[in-house]
């Protein structure tokens, strides 16, 4: 059973000033999050997570991060100005991209941000674009192939497959582009690799670590060069469905350092720092968008009519995803009827849930759609002209805080020619 | 064999002015489209054509269909004022919309525009929004289960599945609106129905209007309505992929007068006018999108990396759909090398093609994505921060227009709260 951080009494007070729909985000579940993590990796010095901005590209998220030591990991130039703008710079940030406009690289090495290379080719194209490559850079690893975990936790096996991914670079790549930066002038270096998203093990970095500790003792005796950290990037899920478990992240914290002492230590790699790049694990549980059943329709199908769409979550359309669903002030109430719950985007996919067990909803009831606080508002779009909403903060005082209006029709018809 | 409207010395011109990634719309091919539309409908003296805003909801573009005689399609309440400010009022609009919000009905009925009501429970929904009934009135017909054409056009079936669509009423309850909307106020009554989408099939709006006129005949006889139009909706697909045939708008056209001569004109039925809601076939053809190749990478897959990427254009990324790619001044080299083209989201379904054969392509070579006229800006979204691109009018004087300017990175800061 999920239970939201909100409760009916609460909504009923925002929609007197906030009109629903909106997001949600519950600051204290988020500070007590990026602690755990914090706390789980505390045996490792340089330790440091950069928030994937993609995630939740929002100030007021970022600077809660800040505060509580993280920087951002940025994909994009608008996400390097948004960092800029909240005080990130130097170390603090993190510029992973792939297929990479140049404009991008110029403003990341401006902000002496951390470069992670996607590609063999970046090397050149970064010093042909900057006229230098910066003295600490980083490249991505795809090992190519399937990564598949033979531990698989009450059911949930984490497979995936980088040979299909357009990201990273081979082994031999890795190896030929340490060479190559080195003799341009870099002099520390970091690796990175994403091989799983969303996964549900304890067992994810860990694995991923062995694989990437292991690469960084052999690039470091291949090429001599200084590797003075490893980002094991996203992919730490979290547990959507209420019967999955959750991530321990001590668990995991512990896993990666048990590697870390098996395999760097004894090769003389001690002073290695560990970075991750976590957007859905530290933000997914503690968003959630609001919405209201303004219609209910009876045809082949019960349907129950939201105030939200596609437009404002787009994650069930696109891929299929589950959200769960909690009607307020329904909590107890037995889930004795089939809902579609639908959203009026002139698009069939334009629903929350599909024959999901819900209370009897009536018109009015507000729904909470859970664990949106990754890739929710993010994912956003306007078609059918329709606008995207604000989004609200829960602040640890228990007052709430607008951190980004409803977009307008002006909005919409901004870049337009009349 | 697909031929892009623009040639390379075009673009090379074009992109002085306005740098790639940009949507190219010929205005020739829209107009000249909607000329072969209406005269495939010339028999039916009150036909229209309601051009569905939301596959390219540019003022520019309205303007031009207004031209041809166009009305529009709207489906939400930013549509209603683009067609409003555009000059559309009254019977020049259509609203057909489902899980509606009171305000979209309000401003629709303020417009004057016919209103075509999604659900049975909307009729007591309109009444008690706006206080009355307006004279001209449609409801949206779904009949349920499988739709399925029993012709086949070299292979291409078509099927689509009305009784999981959250769209349209029962037929009982189409009776039962009729009856009430009558009883209300209604005078003039249209019935719609949408069962199958971007059909290749002459035969698919013959087939429906052969059960929209069945339906119309039953309804007038038991309801004693007076049935003003039909709506046959949209539907009516293009030929994304080059072995594809294309629609024979003619023929289409006849075979709907050949139903409306042997179900409509006996049952006395001769002054019903017939409505089509068309975007894609209006629009899509008629529009690319042209981009850059900037990255090439060789990995365990040869990947060539655009400017352009799924915020520009999703359907690839969203529905897995086929979009031709022609490379400029390489119109009649050997497709001898097989890529995957990709954007720079850090999504692995940012991919404009995978696997495809296309000539060598080098940096600095342009692309044409073609048939992305329709429903390609339309579903653009910001995911990673990106910008959407501008949109540009090839004139039918051969000159180009800027039709919507690319967004800054102000405009994806506008709602935020620093």
């Amino acid at each position: 059973m999920k239970t939201p951080f909100v409760t009916l009494p609460q909504v009923q007070e925002l929609v007197k000033t906030y009109p629903t729909p909106f997001y949600l985000y519950d600051e204290t579940g988020i500070r007590n999050c990026a602690r755990r993590l914090k706390a789980a990796f505390s045996w490792n010095p340089g330790f440091r997570e950069y928030f994937a901005v993609k995630a939740t590209p929002n100030p007021q998220i970022l600077k809660i991060l800040q505060e509580e030591g993280c920087g951002t990991d940025c994909s994009s130039l608008t996400e390097l100005m948004m960092s800029e703008r909240c005080g990130f710079s130097g170390s603090d940030i993190m510029f992973s991209s792939n297929d990479t406009p140049a404009e991008e690289f110029q403003l990341a090495a401006k902000l002496g941000a951390t470069i992670n290379l996607d590609d063999l080719t970046h090397v050149d194209f970064l010093q042909n674009t900057l006229g230098f490559i910066p003295e600490t850079i980083s490249c991505r690893y795809n090992p190519g192939g399937v990564f598949q975990l033979g531990e698989s936790k009450e059911g949930f096996q984490v497979m995936d497959n980088p040979g299909e991914a357009k990201y990273g670079m081979t082994r031999a790549q890795l190896t030929e582009a340490f060479t190559k930066l080195k003799a341009l002038g870099a002099k520390r270096f970091g690796i990175h690799a994403f091989l799983a998203s969303n996964t549900i093990s304890n067992e994810y970095y860990p694995a991923l670590a062995r694989i990437l500790f292991q690469t960084a003792v052999e690039l470091q005796r291949e090429t001599g060069c200084h590797i003075a950290f490893i980002n094991l990037s996203g992919g730490i899920g979290i547990p959507y469905r209420p019967e999955q478990p959750e991530n321990d992240i001590a668990v995991i914290g512990e896993g990666v350092r048990k590697a870390y002492e098996e395999i760097l230590v004894p090769a003389g790699m001690g002073d290695v720092s560990i970075f991750t790049e976590l957007g859905r694990f530290l933000l997914g549980p503690y968003g959630c968008l609001v919405t209201k059943a303004v219609h209910e329709k009876h045809t082949y199908k019960e349907y129950i009519g939201v105030d939200a769409c596609a437009a404002n979550l787009m994650r069930p359309a696109m891929y299929g995803a589950y959200h769960h669903i909690t009607v307020l002030g329904k909590e107890n109430a037995p889930c004795d009827h089939t809902y579609d719950v639908t959203g009026s985007l002139c698009e069939n996919n334009d629903k929350f849930a599909i024959d999901r067990q819900l209370p009897k909803i009536d018109r009015g009831d507000y729904l909470v759609i859970h664990d949106t606080g990754a890739h929710g508002f993010a994912m956003g779009y306007q078609y059918n002209g329709k606008l995207r909403s604000a989004e609200l903060l829960l602040q640890t005082d228990g007052t709430v805080r607008l951190i980004r209006r409803a977009e307008t029709p002006d909005d919409y018809f901004a870049t337009l020619v009349w």
